[in-house]
């Protein structure tokens, strides 16, 4: 099948671009180096693919993790998040491993059927995880409470983005000494954290949590990295006025808050619900296709049913985003 | 059910709220003179509500048409918006009223199959819609094809936020002259047009597509209509650390581009993938379940496979957001 006959806007990742990107993380960090996230691509067909290189990976909510499980990808499951309610966890026959940063959470884990947790660290970002010097005695109370515990993880989100190497090792090491402080209070095989944009700066940890860049972002260009952006959104032009064109994709087909999307070859005015107003360079006609470069992955591929991958025009498989919703 | 039972994040809809949104449109607008937008809502459990009203309705995606026909709501349909391929609509057992701005959009109806058609003009918003002195050569030509033209539509997206009434009064009155002159031209029993910001400044239409103000945006709060916020992310608060919480609602669950959400009695930082971080002004615990108002509530409802209708704490219905997709 040809794209030409696909229905606009559609998810279109290339295959050229994800097979590479699957083979440079691999070989930067083989093996369980890397637990790769589906929370970028949402889509058990990609994650299948990673499995080739990575036995374990991480999940950002219950949901992901169900649908992991039911794709045979259950191996080695590492919920990075905190829940409350961890009982369809527990029901899973699945290695899972939740990530705790209270008392509140810890107990979630165990009222849920839950048996391996890691802490949940503070490392900077505002966000969840206990304070490290608080980590050892979250861990000597899951343990009394019959869980195991496998380490510690800690993600240094606010450093992804950060353009100097330099700045970005330096900004890395200190989060990741917070980190393993922790770990040395908690003990365990596991020091999990890291991103696509720290995932050669961040040594510290022995394995690395990368999403994104098997499909990469447009906000990541520029930060120096290897991987290539494999998805785009294939969309119709359906107006041209003076000085400026329409196509279908808008705010219900791309994740907006890193801005607008990019066409190439063209400025983008403005996003509605369903249009993209953009002024193109040279002259497009009602009917044309165009491709939009979404400028974040994440929200983009949890607003599409399915995605298409394709080598130019052609579309080799066509995958279920099969792990949206929670 | 009680809310105090759902998986979070969830779409709740106070039943009070949009039951009295509804009606207050009613009243200011009966029957055929609003035609209901569903995109604001996907959801055709609320379109039923909808259609005690009004007879007709304003969908924007071939999935809305289709959704709205298998719902029983295939009376009136307005795809208010151009299309490529139309067959799937040419296909559907119901009256389907396609916008065409071109002679690239009308030969795709033709094609389609589709046989009643509006000319939509370009009102001042650079989006689709044919320049107004233009839509009567475009109306001949979609009979001299075949199609019965029914008439006009113009959107004044523009003007939906102009918050002085006097200011826009004047704006859509100038829309408004651009519409009525092509209508002239075009001639047929629909003049239409408008949506919530402007359903009482647009007196010039014969009906007004509005859809946010069955449940309201906050983007829309302060432009002085009388219509209440009716949808809230349900959320849980899964960390809390000095000075700030972080709740189980973020990219994935939240349409951003109109900005972060608001909770009330907190100061929201940032989201993130499934997380916002937020500093409460009194204090809250880990497992607190919160309400968090979203920005822009036609592109939440797109990431969400259901809302609950909801009277307090306990669950009236539940909807499922059954218009997604493309």
């Amino acid at each position: 099948m040809n794209i030409a006959e696909l229905t606009t806007p559609a998810l279109l990742v290339e295959a050229d671009a994800v097979t590479a990107n699957l083979a440079d993380m691999a070989a930067a960090l083989p093996g369980p180096r890397c637990r790769p996230h589906v929370k970028a691509h949402k889509t058990t067909a990609l994650a299948k693919l990673q499995a080739a290189h990575h036995p374990g990976f991480t999940v950002a909510t219950i949901r992901e993790a169900e649908g992991m499980v039911a794709a045979g990808l259950g191996d080695d499951l590492l919920l990075a998040n905190e829940v409350l309610d961890a009982r369809r966890l527990g029901a899973l026959d699945a290695r899972i491993t939740l990530a705790i940063d209270s008392a509140a959470t810890l107990a979630a884990a165990v009222a849920g059927g839950v048996r391996e947790v890691v802490v949940d660290v503070n490392v900077g970002l505002p966000r969840c995880g206990i304070a490290p010097e608080k980590a050892g005695v979250l861990a000597d109370a899951a343990r009394a409470a019959g869980l195991t515990v496998r380490g510690v993880m800690g993600y240094e989100g606010h450093l992804m983005l950060v353009a100097d190497p330099a700045e970005k090792a330096k900004y890395t090491e200190e989060c990741m000494a917070k980190l393993l402080a922790a770990h040395a209070d908690v003990g365990g095989e596991l020091i999990s954290g890291g991103g696509t944009g720290t995932y050669t700066a961040n040594t510290w940890v022995n394995e690395i949590q990368a999403g994104s860049y098997a499909l990469m972002d447009t906000a990541y260009t520029g930060a120096g990295l290897p991987f290539r952006q494999a998805l785009t959104v294939l969309a119709t032009v359906i107006s041209v006025s003076e000085g400026y064109a329409v196509a279908d994709v808008g705010l219900k087909s791309l994740g907006m808050d890193h801005g607008n999307p990019t066409i190439p070859g063209a400025q983008v005015w403005f996003c509605s619900d369903e249009h993209t107003t953009f002024a193109p360079e040279e002259k497009v006609a009602v009917g044309d296709r165009i491709r939009v470069l979404p400028a974040h992955i994440d929200p983009t591929v949890a607003l599409h049913e399915r995605m298409h991958l394709v080598s130019g025009e052609e579309i080799l498989e066509t995958w279920a985003v099969d792990l949206r919703g929670w």
